[in-house]
């Protein structure tokens, strides 16, 4: 039976790309898009997600805004690597949907409770202050969700700072609230994304599909292609946000490794910084996990195959 | 034309006077009572609340349930003041009403999206997570409310740490988000509040009274007055709560005075603290001010009138 | 007998002044003069303290350089108030005396450490930097020493921050130190020092001396009402260090307050700070204690005399 | 020419092999070691180094006690590491020799103050209070000093807590110092220590000697293995500190790489984290950097023949 998920983004190069495998994968359920404040401006990153549906003809998912901003910090958006936009470098449709009424918080409570426990999963792959004020609203979707799989952070790999990831330093209050739920929790962190790397082989394998949507994702991997090689001198840009999905169609792409993990609040070099404790065995009853490997080749093939499944919807 | 109000406090022995006089004056229209995990646990103070309202007559208000624990920190009650029940020294009459269905945030959100802008006024007397939630959830209450007037906080007084008050120091962040949007805000803190003592001259006053409310009001002063000598070696215990209502009733009651302020949330003494800048005149603009100084006897007949109404209601 | 007493200072308009006290009341045996980087940098405020003694006609007053940093922060002078030359205002005259070879942090110890015990006072009047070094390299002048009474900090009131004052702030880890050290310790904080005002009054009086080192001095108080006035909005200047000076010449001058104290090192807006908890009467064998209160007329009458002392060595 | 190193330690079982590494290499000069309260206090240290030095026939070394405690933070020890007297495991000889009537800031100082420029390395191998303290005291000597090569922090690995090091968690003032000024610096982490496993086959080595000092070098690897087992889960333990001598004897046996370096002082769950920013190429002028990767063999077999060294004094 397909997972069901809520995908809790920012879109975003790289959550075009999660959108389109989430929507294009059998083995998922998406159930909804909520849009939080993060790589652009709330307001823009929704627009992208209905976009972003039109493209991947998946305009049945309903799409709901949440928050604008962090719970705590000052608004800090990622336009020097997504753009003005926040998806630079594509012809952005018009959306042919509009955003749904209800708050994007609300949305993830009534859709955990209104569902059999423990069958829908959080795939957060922006800033997570939705999934924090959502759990601090309703408490019971705690026991409830069946599990959380997000995109963010990184063990020893940082980019926003020498040892923060951009979705937890941006609001890493929300972040210590989701950490620390009794949920079980995989990071797939930036020492796992960054092994997502679009290779110019991996766009000859999207070009020969040669569908408007194929175009479009190659639209996206040129621009930040030239953003991550300008601000954080990659070669190839690394695709973060679909490893979380991908983990979820297929455990095996993606190894994992059980630690306590906990998100630094007051460090001057440290804020935001996701702190795996390595130092021996997981604790008994650790809920919290890390992603460690990726297995490239499987990764693409599943993204590929959702962005040629387009065609045939 | 009377002021409308939410109260949104945690009862908890000063939250009781303050219901009863934001019900019992004139000058105040309670729109609806909003609870929060504070004093006690939010299931206590919630069933506080309901308990009080029928004491007071005052069953149309409506209340609302809102967060059982502070944004990030662990919850943290003040067992040791307001007993396990939250409202110690009486015996609490079973509720003749229920807790709304809505959300306290929803409710507080609800209220100032539909009524005109800057015709209600937040009164929180407990910690400010339903507050943070609600202007984050929606930012654009930020400007169509009147005010808030808050208690908590001092800028030269603490009682949960040498320099922080309990309502600021459990939630912390939540305070951090209340103080630094643009509303109107005032600060009835511990430096206001410790002037409004329950000396035996007020409770002779109450006592003269003579209804089922004044015998329940001095019950509460009655385990309160221990309370604060044993933990905090007051004399008369200081009933804090009403202070921030009797402000809106009669701003010349409680003098004030502008000046910057913010929330420490780094310190490891001061965390909590509520920092005011005294040290220039407050700029052109600014939002934010203080209680300085109580009329004692003004403030006490407010709270007396509002207890002596209850029976011709 | 005089109490004997290191004057570790950063000269500085104040300082001179308390340089001035210190050798002129009989009270008072100024076995030394150490200096600090604060006020100005370190070559300046030791070439001040030099010629400061020339003008007071104590060149038999040896004095010692020591540290030109905070043990941590970044170096931050206070010229906006003392000038370039820390001294800004009168023309200052060329020592006729040089500088010690050992250094200050060394004269601190071997004097502690070669007197009787109890016999030496420590008085810092700038950055606690030379007497953090102290106790840390030869922690045995903690209980050797007679008492610190130092100028620094506030309980309710900052100058270079809401809640700071400067001398704390600049080196607050060397302040944190000093303060938990076991030896008795008064606070002559800002909340005392901004009652010591140089009033025109008062620089009547001190003009009616009609010396070299009164007109020193009354052009000292030129530039820092100057200073003062355009800085931090006051009419007439505080001279903070003579204060602490004046208490050990006679404490009556200062009333005082027992009370814990530490300093804040992590906060956003409270580094720097001395926290006083004033929530309970101090406990048993509590060794700080804050000044609260000046008897400005005998303080004044201590300086006038001192300064009119100089003639007649 | 041998390299002139003060050795500043507090054995501590890795600081006494790291003691005979530097005193039997020829190409090392140990002009002197200075002790530091760490692994145990500063007196049990301090004669620690005066036997390992009769163990080792190194008798003309001088030695001088420095700190007896951190900085700012309170004291702490290693002891479940090396036991009560710091050098568990082995029956300690009488000293034969008196450690040295200088401070062993003063020492430090005066070692590279009146050496030629350039001519003496500072080899840490514990917390960093007395390189701290020297450098706030004479400033001079960080423009004078050859490099620092010290033990202790890790760029992905902690100890004491999830990411920091004992050494530098305990101190991390004085490492914040440290790490900050001009000098080179090679932190040898325990990124690279934790390659120096004392293995049964390294074991055999010494074993193979058969003089006083293999047998002495063995039971304290005796008891160091037990206690890292129990402690910290390690089949063979990490021989941390003469890993910074090797480097000096022989820098080919340690690769490193340049990169910035910060000590964090201020986080929850970092604070005494030494930060590496990888994110990009060291900066042009970086005088920091990291060591990463250890030759096994060649690391144990300058250790051996330091060791073998020995009956030949």
């Amino acid at each position: 039976m397909a997972r069901k998920i809520i995908l809790d983004c920012d879109p975003g190069h790289d959550d075009a790309v999660a959108i389109i495998l989430a929507g294009g994968d059998p083995a998922i359920d998406l159930v909804g898009i909520t849009t939080v404040g993060g790589n652009q401006t709330l307001p823009k990153v929704t627009r992208n997600a209905l976009s972003v549906l039109r493209v991947a003809r998946l305009t049945e998912v309903p799409v709901y805004a949440g928050c604008a901003r962090p719970l705590v910090r000052k608004v800090e958006v990622a336009e020097a690597i997504h753009g003005d936009s926040g998806l630079d470098g594509v012809d952005l449709p018009e959306p042919v949907t509009e955003v749904g009424s209800r708050h994007a918080v609300d949305f993830i409570i009534d859709t955990i409770m209104n569902n059999a426990p423990n069958t829908i999963t959080l795939v957060p792959t922006g800033p997570l202050t939705n999934i924090g004020m959502a759990v601090r609203k309703e408490p019971a979707i705690a026991e409830r969700v069946q599990e959380v799989v997000l995109m963010g952070g990184g063990y020893h790999t940082g980019n926003w700072s020498a040892v923060a990831e951009f979705n937890i330093i941006v609001d890493p209050e929300a972040a210590n609230i989701v950490f620390n739920e009794p949920w079980p929790l995989t990071m797939v962190g930036l020492d796992l994304t960054h092994q997502a790397l679009a290779t110019p082989a991996v766009e000859d394998q999207i070009g020969a599909i040669g569908s408007e949507c194929s175009e479009f994702v190659l639209g996206l991997f040129g621009f930040f292609r030239k953003a991550y090689q300008e601000q954080q001198g990659f070669e190839n840009p690394p695709v973060h946000d679909p490893c979380a999905v991908a983990y979820l169609i297929d455990p095996s792409v993606v190894s994992t490794r059980k630690a306590p993990l906990d998100v630094e609040l007051r460090g001057e070099f440290t804020v935001g910084m996701t702190v795996a404790d390595f130092r021996a065995p997981a604790p008994e009853g650790c809920t919290t996990q890390v992603a460690v490997q990726l297995d490239h080749q499987r990764f693409w093939d599943l993204v590929v195959n959702a962005i040629a499944s387009v065609e045939s919807r």
